[in-house]
């Protein structure tokens, strides 16, 4: 048993190599590479991900699988749950062939550099068919992979073990009727809040410093997280002693990239402490889509826009900004920093209407999967469920249908997990505030208490527990979206006066 | 044949996506990887440099290479050239054990990393033990891949093929006996020349528009050449539509990051600039380490310190920093970028002394690798060396024996690639002036013509031709490096006024 573990890591370091390249390749073109480097990495990604592939499904790792899945009772955690989820993996890979595979990671880069262009260009068209084909594959995927299920529920299954659309048409429905109401009162009835301080030009250099503090302050180690600028930010990383956080930095709007370095840091606390025996490890990441939605959304809005931090922050923010925020009160930035309206932009929008948001691409999403919907018929679809959801005009596909990268990465299914993981953060607050006195820490700038209550409860497993073992683990019951719309219920019925 | 060379394009490109692979690693890793990330990288180099040696040993490929260069005659130039070098790196390759060959790659990446912490901390200690393994590694490779040869001979021709110590001991005596009366000549009857004007603040983000500025000026086409911002400046190209230059700011000293700049740019011209033919291809590259430093230090001294070009800066100067360089003309500017005066670091020296610097290490490095000194001894030796050769005393290991990154880096025998580079540059400069009024198209900041003229006599090539096929190509005549001693001279002597 010894050499077959032994034999196992071997693969599995292998597996995990691949990963890290293309990895680091892909965080390469999003950040550094020139424009016209584009087809020379379409080959290598082609070279690499046949490699990588062919690792995964290779016949020597079946056999090892087996091996370890017959002796579970003789084998560590760890080693047993790495052979499950490279199991798993196998399983899917398999029915996918190998040459479709291939073919879809080029086209993938392809799409992605496609639509940079087509968002700065507003050219929908040239994008349309690129996604056109992302779609057919994933569609045709999700047959291979589950052929008894849904074609979107077997996409949904991938980002969150589990997720259907019947779960998840429920919970929006859920979410609707309690959120609802709400904006409308706001509209109707809501104090208003006057944000117009915040229009002034913040200069990059001094929002750099900024960001280096905010990170600090997350308790974020930079001698193993870094920090780049990108059109659409994200978080990546290749081991728990690397991981990229990314911004974008608007001169004439702080909080945009504020917000942003507050919730992709939300991400790498969680990849960073991870435990150090999943080092390398396929386990060494987040549980689920969802799960980690919901750290990177906690440290963003519950506690990025709470009072308390924004209070902790205003001396910074005034030591840099003196001039630009000249009179500005602790209490004028916290209602700045949370002042909802219906809005073109996801990742501008408040915490109160995102969800709106997600469920526009939600409902897209199940037609251009299930083929009710095409790509040529999309801008319209998406205007006319901004228009209904959130009652405004897209002006543009800019700031419409091109606005996220999701779809132009073939990520079709992920959306959902933001809401969701929005809603796990309330639950995951409320087990919290019972044993840490939340805001008094926060209001002092110390998050290392409520770093190492996650870390205990959630960030050290990695992938070793399923989202919902976690969700127990830290809340001591099985999720529950209630705990969301009271959440934000509460929060502007305060902030409005309703 | 046509299904043989088929096979044979195909295994190229496997090649060469995992030498693209590598390269974005490195790359990463000097730019923007987080510090701890050192360990995960080192073992995904592993893995990766362990598949990229079986490409390039591998029977299917010796079975090609043969029915190849048995049919010389029935394909294409290109097909052939590389046929050729594939087929002496295969020789090359194949002496060295794959175990040997990783195990060093690994050393290298942990050297580097510990090269970077040791010159932060003036620590040479702690680097000391890496170096020698890594000259332990070269020693035996060198004996691996040719046996018949000094060792240092071996590594000599890995970066010049055919450069022996022989050549390069007259080729030094030579420089040295007809530069250093010309150095001592400045020391004791040369004109003072004021340069203090320089020793001011330069912003580092108006800096990285002179960047952008001088990059323009070379007609470096931005969509297919990043710069980012490193230590210890170099030039990396994945692909002629993926090439990085990089530059380091200082504040305090604006000619650092401008003639990085333009020496950098010019090996990114060099890269950029090989025939569409070769794009992914191993020949699309420069043809030996000489030759692409003849091309970047063409354009830094040749070009970027001619009187004709800081005539063509100085206004975007005047723009950039009008209170900085207030008074300042651009004659003074042509002085001050020309000031000569022995100095304690390689790259910050003037041309002149430059290749005293290059004298330092080659003398070092066929000692190291000889094994006639020890790591132990070398700072002393060092130290020595640079008070004999340049008369100046070192203060620390900082600026002495940890200066450069090239012995990190595992890059024995590259050094005296500068000084011949520079050597071939005058002759090249010397060539290229009887077809072009190259300082009246400097003067005008148009240098499209002078990179066309290059272009067409070098850069096309790639590595199709020999560096003294390209010199005898560009310039009529083979090598003779008494242009490079005559340019000196002359230049100097009118500066200096002796």
């Amino acid at each position: 048993m010894e050499e077959t573990i032994r034999r196992f890591k071997e693969h599995l370091a292998k597996q995990h190599a691949y990963e890290h390249a293309l990895g680091v390749l892909y965080y390469d073109a999003e950040t550094v590479m020139p424009r016209a480097g584009g087809e020379g990495l379409s080959r290598t990604i082609g070279v690499l991900s046949e490699e990588s592939y062919r690792l995964s499904t290779a016949p020597e790792l079946k056999e090892l699988l087996q091996t370890l899945l017959e002796n579970k009772a003789a084998i560590d955690w760890v080693t047993q749950r790495e052979a499950e989820e490279l199991s798993e993996n196998m399983e899917r890979m398999e029915k996918i062939p190998m040459e479709e595979f291939v073919a879809y990671q080029m086209a993938q880069n392809e799409a992605s550099r496609i639509w940079h262009e087509a968002k700065v260009n507003n050219d929908y068209a040239a994008f349309e068919p690129h996604l056109a084909k992302l779609i057919e594959y994933q569609r045709r995927f999700a047959g291979y992979m589950r052929p008894e299920l849904p074609a979107y529920d077997a996409l949904l299954d991938q980002y969150e073990k589990g997720l259907t659309m019947e779960t998840l048409d429920a919970y929006f429905a859920d979410v609707r009727a309690k959120l609802v109401p709400v904006i409308h009162a706001i509209k109707e009835r809501g104090r208003k809040i006057d944000d117009s301080f915040m229009q002034k030009q913040f200069p990059v250099w001094k929002q750099r410093k900024l960001s280096d503090f905010i990170m600090q302050v997350m308790t974020i180690d930079r001698a193993c997280c870094a920090i780049g600028e990108v059109e659409h930010p994200f978080t990546t990383g290749f081991n728990k002693r690397d991981i990229r956080i990314t911004t974008h930095y608007h001169e004439d709007n702080l909080l945009s990239s504020f917000y942003s370095v507050v919730h992709e840091g939300g991400h790498a606390l969680y990849e960073l402490n991870t435990g150090d025996d999943l080092f390398c490890s396929p386990l060494g990441t987040g549980a689920s889509m969802g799960i980690h939605e919901s750290q990177s959304r906690f440290f963003e809005n519950i506690i990025g826009r709470s009072e308390a931090f924004l209070r902790f922050m205003h001396p910074k923010l005034m030591e840099l900004f003196p001039e630009e925020l000249a009179g500005v009160t602790p209490h004028m930035l916290y209602l700045a920093a949370n002042k909802s309206q219906p809005s073109l932009v996801r990742t501008e929008a408040d915490e109160l209407t995102y969800s709106m948001h997600i469920m526009v691409r939600y409902a897209l999403e199940k037609q251009l999967i299930a083929g009710t919907l095409s790509t040529k018929e999309l801008p319209a679809a998406w205007n006319a469920l901004y228009r209904e959801y959130l009652g405004v005009d897209v002006p543009d596909d800019t700031r419409g249908v091109l606005q996220d990268s999701h779809w132009s990465g073939g990520m079709f299914g992920y959306f959902p997990s933001y809401s969701i993981g929005s809603a796990y953060a309330s639950q995951i607050y409320a087990a919290m505030e019972k044993e840490l006195a939340v805001p008094t820490l926060v209001e002092k700038g110390e998050l290392a208490p409520i770093v190492a209550w996650l870390t205990e409860r959630i960030y050290r497993f990695g992938c070793l527990k399923k989202p919902a073992e976690l969700i127990e683990n830290a809340c001591g019951a099985p999720f529950d979206p209630a705990y969301y719309t009271e959440y934000l219920t509460k929060k502007y019925s305060e902030i409005y006066g309703l």
